[in-house]
């Protein structure tokens, strides 16, 4: 995509939350790559997951060292491509890269939120994302797509939005969590908000930061994001001086390589942020809103569904995709379903492989050619 | 068992160890059930895994709430029968529950060991039960029992005392730790030796200890002595209210139940012997120590075999079993294995589940009956 840079939306119409408060108003921070044709037609949204935010592709500078979370996937030529797509995305509220979020000053107090901004839901994003689509004049997506946490984001538009979106790609996610996944988010969370840097999460006004409860929150997490096998090929049981030490210093790559990522994460992620992530993970249950069964969440969807999965994902198992792809079948949606055959675990849905990459090309390619055979 | 007692076993002779360092002396503290015939070949030796201790059967009181931690598999009639065996198991050293370790006394400095205690392996335990052996008159065991972390010691048994014992039963093991296994133990030993209150290991003289670590090890760890499927059948989404609160207290029944086993672990182990004994797990590999393969560990062992494995077992999975069993079988020797059908995940091994025990208690049978024809 070459250079990018980002845009804000200033909101100002209250929004109101499922967790029973309001936003009286709000920043979005996004990027867009690629043009919107003269209709609106062609716009792409993709949602971000757990840790990621609206710098999808491109460069902000020519110093940047590395591009958008999603370059292999976004751009011209590419599967979401932007010859054809105008490709949205934006930073999630709650977040910490530039959309109102803890780190952002409240405007009716005029201090930070920190831990005062509100709980935020999936349904909550989708909704703001809504307001976003308004503001560009996007009535309807062609495609909203998202991998994990914003897989379930594409899901809750087709669900709440059926009207306001062509197709939905609701790759390496779950209907909603189980309870393992539940109890690695509160080991996570509780790593944070027992640190004692965390000051019930005023770190900020303490000069200070729980930057050791978010290393261990983030090792404890990737652990869940790379497969056993993935882990094997990476490190095995190699040491990093060649011998045993008999001490806690680190023995094993595999230790190094898991400090290293807990390390680099916590100087780049905010605390608060992490936990109302987490939270809005725990709360994904769509079947649970619309009285009971994902069939009956799902009866009010009218797009048409790409669901991927990866084999060797055991955090969003592809058991997990296909309960999304046999409720829609049973209501009778149009559903692509692609298992992925990769060693590299729920990681797989940001990495360039081929399988994948070209299936998903092949879909979007099909959106595209049905946007421009409506124009026509 | 009904009412039983610890003894101590005071070793006197230096034990050299394979981190370089030597224990001058030690206690080791175990139980026995049942009794010894006149030739000793009726002995059987529980080794335990990670958390547990000599106390395996009975009670030690009459005020005692629960019974020791494998007394569903030890006792009159039971798979590991008392009427026929007599069963010893100690705590091993490094533990915290009687035998050297972090919380007791080095006897050269007259100061708790704590942090200074040496780092252990499970070879050097199974040298340590050796001398316990020869302390009680006993030359062979008739079997050598353990699961988890105990399976590894019954292997290494079988590696390192070829004729000292008739039978290995390893249970629910895996002959060396994967990059994920390691990768979970860090994130425990992250949490404790991070924790504010660790100081160095030396928290008894500042008065504290590292709970909060302690919790988080425990957290981490049990979920993967559960399954999935375990946590599913247990807790599913339940919540604790009824109904979503949006703030970071209990939600989810999981939640609770996690806290409410971190905080009870944390209450009774010390953190200085839950570190060695992660790390005892991590160096954990007969293959690499005996040139590089595990055909060539096994090589040396006499015994014959009984592998055991849950099939819902993801910590150390029924795979992690067939190495060993495929590893045995590559150089002949006698080897039963059992893969148990069973939601349970690893903690199974600690559990009743009827075709275990009684797969279990029909080979040891067997054993006995062959201890008991060659007595005649």
């Amino acid at each position: 995509m070459g250079l990018v840079q980002p845009h804000t939306l200033h909101v100002d119409q209250p929004l109101e939350l499922e967790c029973g408060r309001q936003l009286p108003s709000c920043d979005l921070v996004y990027e867009t790559y690629g043009n919107l044709n003269a209709s609106a037609s062609n716009a792409v949204l993709i949602c971000h997951a757990l840790s990621g935010h609206h710098h999808a592709a491109g460069y902000h500078s020519m110093d940047e060292k590395r591009p958008g979370w999603w370059d292999s996937c976004i751009g011209p030529g590419k599967p979401i491509d932007t010859n054809r797509f105008f490709v949205v995305c934006l930073n999630n509220l709650g977040g910490c890269h530039g959309s109102s979020g803890p780190t952002s000053t409240n405007p009716e107090t005029g201090q930070l939120w920190g831990p005062d901004f509100p709980m935020m839901t999936v349904k909550d994003w989708v909704k703001s994302q809504a307001r976003l689509a308004d503001a560009l004049g996007i009535e309807q997506w062609a495609a909203v797509v998202g991998g994990s946490l914003g897989g379930m984001q594409a899901l809750q538009w087709a669900i709440d939005f059926p009207d306001r979106l062509r197709h939905a790609v609701v790759i390496a996610a779950a209907p909603k969590l189980s309870a393992q996944n539940i109890a690695f988010n509160e080991v996570a969370r509780q790593s944070i908000l027992t640190d004692p840097n965390f000051h019930g999460g005023r770190y900020y006004l303490h000069d200070t930061y729980p930057r050791q409860g978010l290393i261990l929150a983030r090792m404890v997490g990737h652990i869940t994001y790379l497969s056993d096998d993935a882990m094997r090929m990476k490190f095995g049981r190699d040491l990093r001086s060649g011998r045993f030490h008999f001490g806690f210093d680190v023995e094993f790559q595999v230790e190094s390589y898991l400090r290293h990522q807990g390390e680099t994460f916590s100087r780049n992620f905010d605390a608060n942020t992490y936990l109302l992530m987490t939270k809005a993970l725990d709360y994904f249950d769509p079947a649970r809103e619309q009285g009971g069964t994902l069939e009956q969440a799902l009866e009010r969807t009218r797009c048409g569904f790409l669901v991927m999965s990866f084999n060797s994902d055991w955090r969003f198992s592809p058991e997990r995709s296909r309960e999304i792809v046999n409720a829609l079948t049973h209501v009778g949606r149009d559903v692509s379903y692609a298992e992925i055959d990769t060693p590299k675990g729920h990681d797989a849905f940001l990495l360039p492989i081929p399988e994948y990459v070209k299936l998903l090309g092949a879909y979007l390619r099909r959106v595209a050619d049905e946007v421009d055979a409506d124009g026509q």
